[in-house]
């Protein structure tokens, strides 16, 4: 040990220094609610050594990420890009930016992620209002309508795929009502990115974010957002700084545009991934995409009745990406996923909140968006279930 | 495609539908201020298919990541968790849970990183001071003393290893100052841990952040955080809410503990990363890898003595992990570091702030942190310099 270390050093504590085994990570299906498998392309992606968040090389693969981001929502906003962290951190870049104290924001509340917009939104010190509907049902245009008018909100926020219900939010007509409104409009794409039509600009979508780990078939930990102009000028007019430094748009908007300013180490490897989750889905083209995962879905649909399982949302509003199964009566809806993950290695969710214990949520998303993993789950599920 | 998909759905818009290749990522020898290289075994660890978040495999997996950050940081504190995002998202975390409006925040500035301890603080409400000394010197404990008389604050913020100076500031004393004081002690150690002796306990820091990618040798995207008790009693009497969602390390600790309720979904891939970081800290130990950073250092000192090239900070300060050089007269810095990249495929980085133009930034953390390294970086240096 050099002099300058061990003056005065105290001695190591090695109470925390366990030795542990090299990793070994179990091979799961997951056709839970997220995360899905990632494409193999893609975690083979990450296999690299990581490069500078400013080495030129990294820098074409961020405008890459942006364009084909940009062709994923079909949208065509220059304030498209990743948050560098999971879904839940792209959803708060929205509100973090745009709300500013004693906004109005309503949020139309029709399942788990409908109450964390709630949440988050107060936590900017939103005026908060709330529209409900029970778990697995939608909103129609009139009762929105109705809610804006009564309201007067700066933000309306909808989730367009509930992760804890199944559901599809039709977004046909909500942009229209914004404007007449003048209100923003923001959605949650967690679940549909990648697997549902989404049309970001056509539907007037402000405000946006997804994730990684669902339709675009990546791992987690980087979240596509984005922001219109008319969200960016509200930003703009804000009288203080937004009061989340990580997730300043205006910030990031420096590092993702043309000044390349350094705001914080981007997870590289995250995002040799997430370039090639792109990349495949551009090759596939979303029309193909889309058409999968409806069909992949519907074959879903059809062996659940054939083992005489229930779907909970009614087939007009099911998304193709997550199924939520009523738990038949006298079966412990944990049992059965604890047997299928032992057993079978294949993983679904429980029901969150309303619906805890009365479903079972499968994701068919991205890569496993397949006719032989349905066939896989039906199967275990089958036995499992002894139908 | 199906009937429900394609009532009324908009043509796709293929403007951005670019086609780009396979992805290929350039071979860089990373010796600039992070990231660095990854541990070979790191960055397979990566390689392969996430597992949920709540699987009992993963589950397990975050259980030995908190008990060896805790060896890492030489810390017994119960929250000490990674935060899923980089190290400035967990600078941040430190001062969303605890900083309350009004709490004055005294931060020690004396590089890039103090300032930005100062904006965050700010954007908290917080009532910031403080104290500044020219970039690439240190405080005395006789300054801090005067500074905490001064200004009286409940959270005292230090730089320990200045990613922009090179400096390493002492921190011995420094706690039992602040305790003195009723003062919190924040100290960012992003470029210490794992490759500068820590005695988080030892020397009284209450709130402490770091990153993956510098003396871990993992890649960026994660990012450790711990609060001592005491921090963590001010995080339970704050009057409201955290004020934001995705860093509030009361929810956050509900995942992390006993509970396991569902937050975020983790970036599993990199808890993979970390994990197996981790397990190869421990296993070489503590006091061989600070030794091992101190020795490889020392090499590097010499050889840029031998160039004729001087090193910015006063050795008696000088952070082994990260080293400031001088940039010589009539040498455009940009211009070395292009031709290091371009023809060696060697990164090293420029100065920030004060030290922009006149010094470059040298890394030797992690698994850089050895001879043959620091022997490639001389040689191309002599050549590129023409000395």
């Amino acid at each position: 040990m050099s002099s300058t270390l061990s003056v005065s050093m105290p001695a190591v504590n090695n109470t925390d220094r366990s030795a542990i085994a090299p990793l070994q990570v179990p091979d799961r299906l997951l056709l839970g609610p997220g995360p899905s498998n990632a494409d193999p392309t893609v975690v083979a992606a990450m296999n690299h050594q990581p490069i500078g968040h400013l080495d030129p090389a990294y820098l074409q693969m961020m405008d890459e990420v942006q364009t084909l981001l940009r062709y994923a929502w079909q949208t065509r906003n220059p304030m498209t890009f990743p948050i560098a962290g999971t879904g839940s951190a792209a959803m708060e870049a929205t509100l973090a930016n745009t709300v500013e104290p004693g906004d109005k924001v309503l949020v139309g509340v029709k399942g788990y992620f409908g109450h964390r917009l709630v949440d988050m939104a107060s936590r900017y010190q939103a005026d908060v209002s709330t529209l409900h509907k029970p778990w697995g049902e939608v909103f129609s245009l009139s009762e929105l309508r109705q809610g804006l008018e009564t309201h007067r909100p700066q933000i309306l926020a909808l989730v367009h795929a509930e992760t804890s219900t199944g559901v599809c939010q039709p977004l046909e007509g909500v942009g229209e009502l914004c404007r007449e409104f003048d209100c923003l409009l923001l959605v949650d794409t967690v679940t549909s990115l990648g697997g549902v039509p989404i049309f970001l600009d056509e539907w007037g979508v402000d405000l946006a974010y997804s994730c990684s780990q669902k339709g675009l078939s990546c791992p987690p930990g980087i979240s596509p957002f984005t922001l219109s102009s008319r969200a960016v000028e509200k930003l703009q007019q804000r009288a203080a700084k937004v009061p989340n430094w990580y997730l300043d748009a205006t910030l990031l908007a420096k590092y993702w545009g043309r000044d390349r300013t350094y705001h914080h180490t981007a997870p590289v490897n995250l995002t040799f991934a997430l370039r090639e989750a792109l990349r495949l889905l551009a090759e596939e083209g979303l029309e193909a995409r889309w058409q999968r995962h409806q069909q992949t879905a519907q074959k879903l649909w059809t062996g659940l009745a054939d083992l005489g399982l229930t779907c909970h949302v009614d087939a007009a509003y099911r998304l193709p990406t997550l199924t939520t199964v009523r738990v038949p009566d006298g079966v412990e809806a944990k049992a059965v996923i604890r047997q299928l993950l032992t057993e079978y290695n294949l993983e679904i969710g429980g029901g969150l909140g309303e619906l805890a214990g009365k479903v079972w949520r499968i994701g068919l998303m991205g890569h496993n968006s397949q006719p032989e993993k349905v066939e896989t789950l039906l199967h275990a599920l089958k036995q499992v279930l002894a139908v």
